[in-house]
């Protein structure tokens, strides 16, 4: 068989969907296919995983997304994180001073902060969470040939109207020509095997597929964007710049605190890393409107890097030796009209190009797979209707459009001061200060969008905006605020960003309110028996009735009040070989041995501690619906909008 | 090469030293080998490593010690966490009823809690961070088959005066006999390798080798005790009695806590486990006196098991489908005289055994490894005197002998409602009471030690026992009691037991003291200068000056008052690779985005925030000796009774 072993045999195969690229935004669309068991295939050009360099900040929305795919902790452990970012500016005495100290306040409404780590980390999560769920493999070494479309078959579900030609590279094609001056690496121990370049097939074996969907994640200089003759359009004005993760050799005292060191010899960033790294953002050519043609890229050296640091940061000294990867940049604000054409779909950088000194990138890309993997997922098991997929467009253009408002905003500071340098103007210790304040006031204004908390996801058949008396703080369309709550039937405190698990189902949560009072009681027991039935009609028989959608309760009486038997059977199922669930039922109350479980999660969504609420999530934890607690009929229309009605044979 | 692959030449080869037994305490002493770089080798009578059953209680101490070797965030991310304990009683309507709640209050000194996770997990964790940093393997499937002892070579430290015959085992001979009756089970993700049987020779080979230390780790059954001729001495009182790692089907409500139910049928242990686990300790025959001929332990089925939990709990409904492992289990209290003879060593359960209910024993064993361990590895690498292996009998014999009088103590209680009841009395209401008030205060009296949180090491070359004006709260020959301090370069809270890294290094921690005061920077300064000969005295040339003693300080005044610049080279190390050492400076702040970091440090350990203290820690983290900050003649004194002078050329 032409899979399991390297062979010249190209046969036409076809699938249900093929993913073209294998980096975060890629392997994201993977885990959701993953989880929902479809037949796909990813395949990247590269002859082996990224191990070093590339993106690296990750954002707290990003984390909270890590933490229901089950692997935030791995980042927690290995990363950085990233509390507050130091100013340091000229001292007036041909010095640098620290001006001041930036604080993140994000942590209010979530577990986690910015860490910092390497892309290549990321990847290797996403790669097990993966591979503990599927067989679903990234196939190496291998592109993208040719590409047609047959628009006659789109309508037809059943149809494959998407032929690709891939060809499988040689070593040498797949490998990226290294820059010169790297130092040696010592790869994480679980990375190890992942040196070796493997291929299912003949160097050279071209192999042509026909598939359902295909989703474009090969990134800026995206194959497929182009074959789908999809323009990117952006700015004409490109910035340059250096990046290089460096061991530094330094005595300036926040080299392990994310700094804007403002210099008269240009501005750097600075980006404390994990183990003793510091990736810097070096400052070649900025300029917003011409590209100096004098410039050339490829002559960058990292010694260049190296020495116009040293000017940025003197007097105090810098020097490295270790390198564990460097480059020159050349990004412009670039973003495709549109992000897909039919059935196929771009993701990630493929739709936008901005500056990675925001630190965005990976979060955005993550968050674009995110958005997109589960809904192809329920189509392709035939749970939804392929409509759901223009939602796609509609949650995730605006955003990216966003993202370079953002960025030319942020980097206006940088260009107003660089100009004024330019020009031979010393701006005044008063101007600076406004200059800086502004920054500040940016940050702080931007914080919720930029750490993801935010994403103005629209009214559609996924979104249902309507009244919000029943829970003041949460928006249909809008991530469901974190909470850390306590299991009913051991006490265990959790976040719900993992209680949340993004395993492929919506959830209905009922906020229970004060399970002491009658009226509570008997309202969850009248919903029992209507979303009992709900929930079956979306459910293939032979499945568990929370296969599809999950009913939990989170209610507000203290912990030690109530008994898991006071809530109905919805709640409380009974499987034959595991007894009863005891993951279903929660309470928002103090946990006795956790500071952190303070039993004020109704508080931060705004909800009445007797009354409730009942909210609807989707896959990917946005509140989809919310309502009163027993509003029934809401809820079912809600439901009627996306699913199709139990289906004993679903298509695939 | 014999070792590399399978083959048939028995060569004589000459190893340091032998560990037999790969369990908790065997891989202990490994991990400690492993961190020194010592030639070592492990062997393990079983094919495989363990995957289900057996031990489960992890203590805090446990994971403080686990958080040094860097892998305690494993164990929270996997285990049960045991915050308090259910106490059930009849309720004199036929039915039960909870009766109270003991919550374990020891977190106010430990960033842990009692976790209930594996065995197998455990050696898990223990076979990857040997593997992160030597080569050191188990070899499974080998036996001990002869041992003999050259006692005219023991006093040579080049000398190997043990010689053992190994033999390779068959896949047979290597697999326990299973319990009959367990369903199947799905080991990690990360064990699945690990199901395969190996071999590194031919099934039948002998080899013969020669060592200078062996150490038995072998269990309760020790072959190596026997071979040595050591009695194991106790009670010949044995209690029979069955254990069960189940999925439980019950309507109990308290089933995810572990519980204490007192029935008049009998007195069933409950403890909590990962997943959906529950293990259930069901007693079939408690006597102190006299062993029951007639009652067969190899007659007991599963069903037995099921049959007796199914009373005890009536009238909640129990059963089960799924085990992952059952036993019974017939242990006496047992200790040896003398846990070596020589240079060979025993370690855990072949020195001691005691009830498994009382969720010690994986701990003592862990706890006992961890002790000889590193001392065994500096008299290896000559960097220290054989002298210092007598500590091993002198800080840990004697606390085995406490775990035997708590583990009596304890079952005392339940002995005592037993005898009533087979006496066919019925305890009043107010015995009952009794009882429990009795049972909760024994608990609230021990748990320290329970904990492990106090050993009562005693004075030795390893700790001197002195003033304790300076540091109140601590003890010489205690535990070094955590706390969450801030690294003064990046802000970033860490627990103690984490920074204090169980890598093979003493610890000189310089508790500096109000850093803003000239006389404590003076104090520093100079020192600094003294440490630094300190430290040349005993580190070979060609290491670094910290590869034998680290100096730490922790000083007491606010992170943003002090800068790294304002401490002395000796926790300030330059790297010509690295650049300056941002790891040797802490602060005793508060921390602004992490409530547990309170700032309270030093009165923890009871020290003046003025003028500071110094304490050296052991390489286990206990506390070798203490004094003023600048009483560098205690501090060399200490030292010189247990190093060896600096020597080129280590012995090896």
């Amino acid at each position: 068989m032409c899979k399991s072993s390297i062979s010249d045999c190209p046969l036409l195969l076809t699938i249900t969907s093929l993913i073209i690229g294998a980096g975060p935004s890629g392997l994201t669309v993977a885990y959701w296919l993953a989880q929902y068991g479809i037949n796909a295939r990813i395949i990247d050009k590269r002859g082996t995983k990224l191990f070093r360099g590339h993106a690296d900040g990750l954002r707290s929305r990003t984390l909270e997304l890590f933490d229901s795919m089950g692997f935030a902790h791995r980042v927690i452990e290995e990363g950085y994180h990233a509390a507050a970012f130091m100013f340091w500016r000229p001292d007036g005495k041909g010095g640098l001073h620290r001006t001041g100290q930036q604080r993140s306040t994000i942590h209010t409404s979530s577990p986690y902060r910015m860490a910092l780590l390497s892309q290549g980390r990321i990847e290797r999560f996403f790669l097990d969470v993966i591979k503990s769920t599927s067989g679903l493999e990234v196939e190496r070494g291998v592109i993208g040939e040719s590409l047609s479309y047959d628009e006659s078959l789109e309508k037809d579900p059943q149809a494959y109207p998407i032929t690709v030609q891939l060809r499988i590279l040689s070593e040498e094609e797949a490998t990226p020509a290294p820059n010169p001056g790297i130092c040696p690496y010592q790869p994480a121990l679980d990375d190890l095997e992942d040196l070796i370049q493997k291929r299912k097939h003949k160097v050279g074996t071209i192999e042509t597929i026909r598939t359902k969907y295909l989703i474009g994640c090969d990134g800026a200089h995206s194959w497929t964007r182009k074959q789908l003759g999809i323009p990117f359009e952006g700015s004409h004005t490109d910035h340059i710049w250096g990046v290089m993760d460096v061991v530094p050799i330094t005595d300036f005292p926040d080299i392990r605190w994310p700094s804007s060191i403002d210099s008269p010899e240009g501005h750097l960033l600075t980006i404390t890393r994990e183990g003793n790294m510091v990736r810097f953002y070096v400052p070649l050519q900025e300029d917003d409107e011409v590209v100096a043609d004098s410039f050339d890229r490829s002559a960058v050296t990292l010694d260049m890097l190296r020495e116009r640091v040293k000017k940025i940061m003197a007097p105090f000294y810098f020097d490295f030796k270790i390198c564990h990867w460097w480059a020159a940049y050349q990004v412009g604000r670039r973003l495709t009209p549109t992000v897909n054409k039919g059935r196929m779909f771009l993701v990630g950088d493929a739709v936008h190009t901005h500056s990675p000194k925001i630190g965005l990138g990976m979060n955005m890309s993550i968050h674009d797979g995110f958005n997109l993997g589960w809904k192809l997922g329920l189509v392709l098991k035939g749970m939804a209707s392929p409509s759901i997929l223009d939602t796609y467009s509609s949650e995730r253009h605006h955003l990216a459009q966003m993202v370079l408002d953002f960025d030319q905003k942020w980097a206006s500071f940088f260009l107003k001061k660089e100009k004024q340098e330019q020009q031979g103007l010393e701006a005044s210790p008063q101007e600076q200060d406004d200059i800086q304040a502004a920054m500040r006031q940016a940050f702080i204004d931007n914080e919720q969008f930029a750490e993801g908390h935010v994403t103005f996801y629209k009214s559609s058949p996924l979104v249902h905006k309507g009244s919000t008396t029943m829970a003041k703080h949460l928006v249909a369309g809008e991530r469901f605020p974190a909470a850390l709550i306590c299991n009913q039937s051991d006490g265990q405190p959790w976040w719900t960003t993992r209680l949340l698990k993004s395993d492929g189902r919506f959830r209905i949560l009922l906020l229970a309110g004060d399970m002491r009072l009658q009226d509570q009681q008997s309202c969850m027991s009248t919903l029992s028996e209507s979303l009992t039935k709900l929930l079956k009609r979306f459910t293939p028989s032979e499945q568990k009735l929370d296969s599809v959608i999950e009913v939990k309760a989170i209610h507000s009486a203290p912990l030690d009040q109530v008994e898991l038997r006071d809530f109905p059977p919805i709640v409380r199922q009974f499987d034959e070989d595991e007894g009863w669930d005891y993951t279903k039922v929660w309470s928002d109350s103090k946990c006795f041995w956790d500071e952190q479980c303070k039993g004020n999660a109704y508080e931060v969504w705004g909800v009445d501690r007797s009354r409730g609420a009942m909210v609807v999530l989707r896959p990917d934890q946005y509140v989809g619906w919310m309502g009163e607690l027993d509003d029934v009929t809401g809820v079912t229309e809600y439901f009627e909008g996306i699913l199709c009605e139990r289906n004993p044979s679903p298509v695939l």
